[in-house]
């Protein structure tokens, strides 16, 4: 297609804001034009997306959210929007040019206009797949090392637990406390996710916690001397269950909670007195305070990546008319390693 | 009294594990003798009780724990345990001598054996009353100054909210948070401690949370801009409403939940979403990691007396035979200040 040709643009949209469990039903794919240039004297830039990320997070942007400082809602009608990997097409920005590819955030769409490029990634090493860059070499992977290496001081020898531990986050966590001589057990919701955990990522033991009636037992039976850190990623009952095992001066960082995000009453977590006998820090965070750490996580990660001593498990829909099934997915636990939309292969 | 002399000895028992809330009746007072000597070539030190400190903790070694690393239970039949302030009558320990006073953990009775004198305080200076040991110069006020200090890193202008405020603590806390330039509201059960808290310790503005039936309206009133730093005694429904007013790097520093000690099940705390949202560390802490900063703090608090620029109110009750209901009135909020019980005036 030529510069500056007007073409059609496939959307997702959010028809409406969400309550409860979300279904695809929710969304809808809408078909718009795009003009394939920046308009002139904008410092936009216009994109084609090539690789779109689902993240649990996103469904907080489903309903209408009052929280001040937070990611704001999507808007009903509206492409929805996400961290995604595209093309430069046209720039009226400085920083990109065309032809360049970029990570951050774009639209669920074909072709995305982003007003504000200075959030935007350039990225240089294309000696990966692309892909990473809505995985591990992305947001997820920052959430990941900002978590675990900022927030959770880490040591040799401590006991980790991570929860959703083969989703994108839980399984660099995972991995990063086994490079870090750590004991790390993980869970997730089948057993050929345990089995992953196990046998490609590396963790010491693993289980699934659909199949622990107590889950209290279960971590007595990972953790018999109890966990020093526990990376948190679903909420709700395991973390009342963890906070029945942590050690002495453990460390809980709050990544996410995604048991909860479609209860429109989130569960209560009783066991918080334990935060008092065992001296526990409990902290959430957003990547988004750490991105001054992108640089040196990028070489960080690379070299692990070259080395072949982090690995990395995506999962895959084709087109952008599956991403609300693979979206929806996230809170099944359908999805096995970190879910991408691909858009176009460039 | 001479000193080896068998003399008898009133002590306070607890007559078996309690559940639910406390009553007077669970425990009794029981006559034995002691001998006002240590055995021969024991370590141990002889005192004679002075004042004995009612604090809310105690709550939890009335029932039959499993938290290993916490304070152990009370032995039922046996002389409750606690802070207090003692006089050395005889002493096998070379760091203590007769006619010295002490605070630490001590017996509820009129004379104690101590065989662990190691973890005493040695009394330097009289020139207080020696109750304030038993709070503002002991482990309340030892507390207030860690939980504050090392945990909530104030800034000046932050905004402070603190409950159970008119108690031995959170009287504390607050007027450490005036002095570091902070804006300061406290909660309490009654309109006296209300009046008490504004009046008496300076509090910006303070709140009867029993007349309050929407815990976050209150807060969303006294903070319309959020709260920095929650400095948390009472646990369960506060703290869920707190949760959805702290601000952006928020601190909860968890010093106690004396709402949550009387129950079987604990309140379930629902908004620990926030955490996240709001990137919120909420950490418990027990002040006996602490105690290495005592001479530090005591310098610290004493000029602050001496100035008048802290004030201090405790809450008398005369008798070992008073010990029983003074200690329960702590779960009902009963007390004015911090709550004491006067065995002897030396």
């Amino acid at each position: 297609m030529a510069k500056g040709e007007e073409v059609s643009n496939k959307q997702i949209i959010l028809k409406a804001h969400v309550s409860g469990f979300p279904k695809e039903s929710d969304m809808d794919l809408k078909t718009s034009t795009i003009r394939l240039k920046v308009p002139q004297g904008s410092k936009a830039v216009l994109v084609k997306n090539l690789y779109l990320s689902c993240d649990p997070y996103m469904r907080s942007r489903m309903k209408k959210l009052d929280v001040p400082g937070y990611v704001p809602s999507f808007t009903p009608g509206s492409a929805i929007s996400g961290y995604g990997v595209a093309k430069v097409l046209d720039s009226g920005h400085p920083n990109f040019k065309e032809g360049e590819f970029i990570w951050g955030m774009t639209g669920w769409e074909e072709y995305s206009l982003i007003t504000a490029p200075e959030t935007l990634f350039k990225i240089q090493y294309t000696d990966v797949p692309l892909s990473y860059y809505t995985g591990i070499l992305g947001m997820p992977g920052m959430t990941a090392y900002a978590g675990f290496y900022e927030l959770c001081s880490p040591k040799k020898g401590e006991y980790v637990f991570v929860s959703a531990a083969s989703g994108a986050v839980g399984q660099l966590v995972g991995q990063f406390a086994k490079l870090m001589g750590c004991y790390v057990v993980g869970s997730a919701g089948t057993n050929d996710k345990v089995d992953l955990l196990k046998k490609k990522f590396g963790f010491d033991d693993a289980f699934n916690y659909k199949e622990e009636n107590n889950l209290d037992a279960a971590l007595k039976r990972y953790f018999p001397k109890g966990i020093d850190i526990y990376f948190e990623n679903v909420g709700g009952k395991m973390l009342d269950a963890v906070l029945l095992n942590m050690r002495l001066h453990g460390r809980i960082a709050v990544c996410g909670m995604i048991s909860q995000y479609n209860l429109d009453q989130h569960e209560g977590v009783h066991n918080l007195l334990r935060l008092i006998a065992m001296r526990i820090r409990m902290e959430g965070f957003l990547v988004g305070d750490y991105y001054h750490l992108y640089p040196k996580f990028l070489d960080f990660i690379r070299q692990y990546i070259k080395e072949g001593k982090i690995v990395y498990v995506e999962d895959s829909a084709e087109g952008l008319e599956s991403g609300p099934t693979a979206l929806i997915g996230l809170y099944t636990g359908r999805n096995v390693g970190k879910q991408v939309v691909v858009v176009a292969h460039e």
